[in-house]
């Protein structure tokens, strides 16, 4: 039989638990696949707070995308990966299907829930939105 | 780091090419993982077919049913993989839970798309209901 590989991981990351633990998972397969793993931060511009204006909401969110970053970096150092790693900004689950359909991605790992109990709907949301459209193979890490 | 395992992987089949990719892939991860893996078909019991009775129509589908676990079975073991395997009857999605529940299944493998144009819409909303109801991981193979 073929093998089935996965070339090119996807992991999407927004400084929750949940995500990390997908990027724990992302790395043990890379390392069992021989994978290249990319982490994405989606900047949401289309998510407002009510008491920040735009820009400063903007600002604010640039900023912990590059903190989360470098979090995320160590911590696949920390488990023999050296990733790679953008930063975009748009709708979360369209920037992300942009972005693996571009790069030929394989597989996207991603956690099953983000940032607190207010935003469960709402990244719940990201999780169908690409189980049903992304290009590739979506894994959902749970717990 | 503890290494993340897939102790039982549980694969839903459905005897649609997609669900057979998801098959070998399942096959691949439980070599590499040293997995258990569980084949389960579920006979919807809410489905029905205008030009069928409900005896005739379940009767049918018990028969494909077993015919898709055999064809199933047989290609674990082409690929080196002696998996259980279990029929249920009910809701799809449900009954998949359930099992997973009970059996304390670490990873759910299946198909994003199920026999057929006109289930699509049917089964992507099966795909969509694990990603939000499982227990435990869940992986989308596409394509």
């Amino acid at each position: 039989m073929k093998r089935l590989q996965y070339t090119k991981i996807l992991v999407p990351v927004d400084g929750s638990k949940f995500a990390e633990k997908a990027l724990l998972h992302a790395c043990e397969l890379a390392k069992n696949y021989h994978s290249e793993v990319t982490l994405i931060y989606v900047v949401d511009k289309s998510y407002t707070i009510s008491f920040l204006d735009k820009k400063e909401y903007l600002s604010m969110v640039r900023k912990f995308a590059d903190k989360i970053i470098k979090k995320s970096l160590s911590l696949t150092v920390q488990n023999g990966i050296d990733a790679k790693h953008l930063i975009k900004e748009g709708n979360v689950a369209d920037e992300i299907i942009k972005f693996a359909k571009k790069d030929n991605t394989n597989l996207i790992v991603m956690g099953s829930r983000g940032l607190g109990k207010t935003l469960r709907l709402f990244l719940g949301s990201i999780s169908n939105k690409l189980v049903n459209n992304s290009p590739c193979s979506v894994l959902i890490i749970k717990n």
